[in-house]
């Protein structure tokens, strides 16, 4: 292991977090909230400890490898959220760490389930830097770091962008990963101020449509308000929140085709086919159910399906109504969808529309090879081959997933909440969507499980995030030997 | 596609359940039942089409292929659903069909979920060929065909074997296919014996006893008393059926080195250390979550969780208490017992010990690939190699496992139950257990649901009792398009 190298970049991460606690230091000064102090001491002692890491770790300039990638992109991640909980502890917005802490990661993973029980009576600074830390964990800070200093990446860029961005297959952009990185984030700001543009049209505030817009594009789903989009009332609002919803969902690296006009390479893609098939069809099937079980009027039915189903699929979790309400159907398709999540290299979470075409296909050809022993057959997406190590590493990824899931949904259940308590909460925490079912559902909050729980799904939430991988590879033993 | 050959062994398969309806047809005798007429009927319709089909296939004799073996297992299990579901028609034990042939179906399945609401006052002609079905299905009709008749099965013994036997390694205890049949019968009928003689001592009549035996052997859990094994205020009948049960879910194969005396050899499995660790935890688990969470005395927590835990991962599914009522984290682990389910090459259902095992060293390997790029590694069990197509037939297995399961819950929330509901009667059908939790749990029954969620089980049934491929190579397209 590279040991120095780790302790560089985890060093540059925290200069890059002292960084995002300014904006909330502003917010704290223009709306004349104490809070400002908190940000201020909370950000000085990151960049020190930044400052320090990253020349503790200087001298030696060693290859990084694949397995160091991993480890890095782990252990910045937990560095950001143990310093990110600060601001929240220091201000006293919350005043048990643990909570902090998982109102931290809920953010940073971009999941959006909070403890918080009155959002609206905390300082505007807290509640921006709760939407800033969705947005930074969006489109992730490892690759902030590579598109503001692609130099200092080196060599090892590639293996932090593998490492930290999801899903099965990584496409290029560019042959420069920096380059990479900077169209991504141009798409992301691009986006997210239009987002804010078409909200600020609608009738929000400024801060309101910022913070929304960053919770949006991040497929987060914190809101500053208590009722979330319903808070409203506004059937622009819902349905500005779910157009840009459903594009946080696709793949980036189709934006960024489209941006440049290669429509071709947009509407031939498999993986944005299925995505949208899949929520076609399930707002199709919610939204006969709530007509025809819940006797909601047609029109009524359709919006909330929609909305929903967007919301839920992209593993953005905010809400229109209380879904933790809707007949058992509906709930179940909406926890179908949490599993399945959205598409690679978007910032939705979930097992990925991706991987589970490569399920089907792998399911369909394994049906093949009994009609045809002795046919050789690969599996294609896009019409290129998927490499082997590939497919079987959706494969382990899946059944890792179970396991993950399980466990989280055991430790919940020492809470005793109830059966579908239980598994929700793991299941909406490891796809990072946010609002479980049942207690935990949108109307109600994480606040009443208790630390251990709230712990285990912080942990969880981190995984789902950085897809089990880096945090398998930071507690595999094996990682530590030296050959 | 080789279809007079499908078509004569199906007619075979249904001289052989002629044969099976004799039993009940004595029982009814014996007793003076009524329900003599009903067995002597369908038994007779059963042996004419039956003789008629196995002429009709008669005249070529080609090779078999593995995708016919799939599909003969297929249709031959969907055949003896069809037919022996009559009997509780015509009886009037069971009027509606649907019902009668998912009453079947949960029996040759070994699943034992019922929709009989009153079940002691039933003819015990009825209450036989409800356990005897448990009892054909648990080792598999196919297996007593060529156990029989080793010679009809021909060069395609092994396919059928392959496809009815569950697990993703056959093991091959001689040979030759016949013999190995007619070795797991022997065990098979030796330990009901055992069983049956064990229960007549701890006090059961000769009927309760033969058929609990056959229940307990197949893992089914169909009992002839409402309250199962409850009914017996027992401590000794519980001890005799959890020792029995936890046989049940061990590979016969090691069964039979035990009889060999090659001790060693048992010893050494990894799955059957896997599958008593995983139960001695979970015993362990469940044990004091009773005590200390639902305040019951130690020994009462010891026993419960003992029986429940070793008769929900083996899959067979009575219960001495109702264990839908149980503190939320003991139900999840029940829940993730079933999922896993007994070993493989046993009666039990799930996924199995062994893919369970084989995932884990999957997931093992992938993330040593991380460490060491270029290191080629191979997945071993007992000693041996794993072959690469078992390892992705097994991932294909889990994908497939988790699209059922997801469908089945599904349809069942139509019904709109509640999520647990929905959910764990999806599992508990798939993995062939029986008692779903909540309102379907084992103190209630299945005749709450609607008859599509009946049908839809049925079929899931029978998926998960033949591992999913036989019926999904019998649905594939594909299959019948000739080369």
């Amino acid at each position: 292991m590279n040991n120095r190298l780790i302790i560089r970049v985890v060093g540059y991460i925290l200069l890059v977090e002292a960084g995002c606690l300014l904006p909330p230091l502003l917010v704290a000064l223009v709306c004349g909230e104490i809070a400002w102090r908190s940000f201020a001491l909370v950000a000085a002692a990151c960049g020190l400890l930044g400052f320090l890491l990253s020349r503790a770790g200087k001298n030696r300039s060693a290859l990084m490898q694949s397995r160091d990638g991993y480890v890095i992109v782990a252990a910045a991640w937990l560095a950001l959220s143990l310093f990110g909980a600060l601001p929240y502890v220091v201000s006293g917005a919350i005043p048990h760490y643990i909570d902090a802490l998982f109102e931290t990661v809920s953010g940073l993973t971009t999941t959006g389930a909070s403890i918080l029980t009155e959002i609206e009576h905390l300082p505007r600074s807290v509640l921006f830097w709760r939407a800033e830390t969705q947005w930074i964990g969006g489109m992730g800070v490892l690759v902030m770091f590579l598109a503001l200093m692609p130099r200092l990446g080196g060599d090892g860029a590639v293996h932090l962008m593998r490492a930290e961005s999801p899903g099965p297959i990584k496409s290029k952009l560019t042959p420069k990963v920096g380059q990479t990185a900077k169209i991504l984030y141009t798409i992301y700001l691009g986006l997210t101020a239009a987002e804010t543009l078409a909200l600020r049209i609608a009738g929000m505030s400024w801060f309101d449509a910022v913070t929304h817009a960053f919770t949006t594009l991040a497929t987060g789903g914190f809101s500053v308000r208590n009722a979330s989009i319903a808070a409203y009332h506004s059937a622009a609002v819902v349905w500005i929140v779910t157009v840009f919803t459903f594009l946080a969902g696709v793949n980036f690296a189709l934006l960024y085709a489209a941006v440049l006009g290669r429509w071709r390479q947009v509407l031939r893609s498999h993986e944005l086919r299925l995505y949208t098939a899949l929520l076609l069809c399930a707002v199709a099937l919610v939204a006969v159910d709530l007509h025809a079980q819940a006797g909601q009027s047609a029109s009524q039915a359709a919006t909330d399906a929609a909305f929903q189903v967007v919301t839920v699929m992209t593993t953005t979790g905010y809400s229109t109504c209380d879904f933790a309400q809707w007949p058992a159907f509906s709930r179940m398709v909406l926890a179908a969808l949490m599993f399945i999540g959205g598409s690679a290299g978007s910032t939705a979470g979930g097992i990925k529309v991706s991987r589970l075409l490569i399920h089907l296909r792998s399911l369909r050809r394994e049906l093949g090879r009994i009609v045809h022993p002795r046919h050789l057959s690969v599996i294609t997406m896009d019409g290129e081959v998927v490499d082997e190590s590939v497919v079987s590493g959706c494969h382990s990824f899946l059944a890792a997933y179970l396991l993950v899931l399980a466990a989280g949904a055991l430790i919940v259940g020492l809470d005793d909440l109830g059966f579908q308590e239980s598994f929700t909460a793991s299941l909406t925490c490891i796809s990072n969507v946010g609002p479980a079912l049942g207690k935990l559902g949108p109307a109600a909050n994480f606040s009443i499980l208790s630390y251990l729980s709230k712990a285990a799904l912080s942990l969880e939430m981190l995984m789902g995030r950085l897809e089990l991988l880096p945090l398998l590879v930071l507690l595999n033993p094996a990682t530590w030997r030296d050959r």
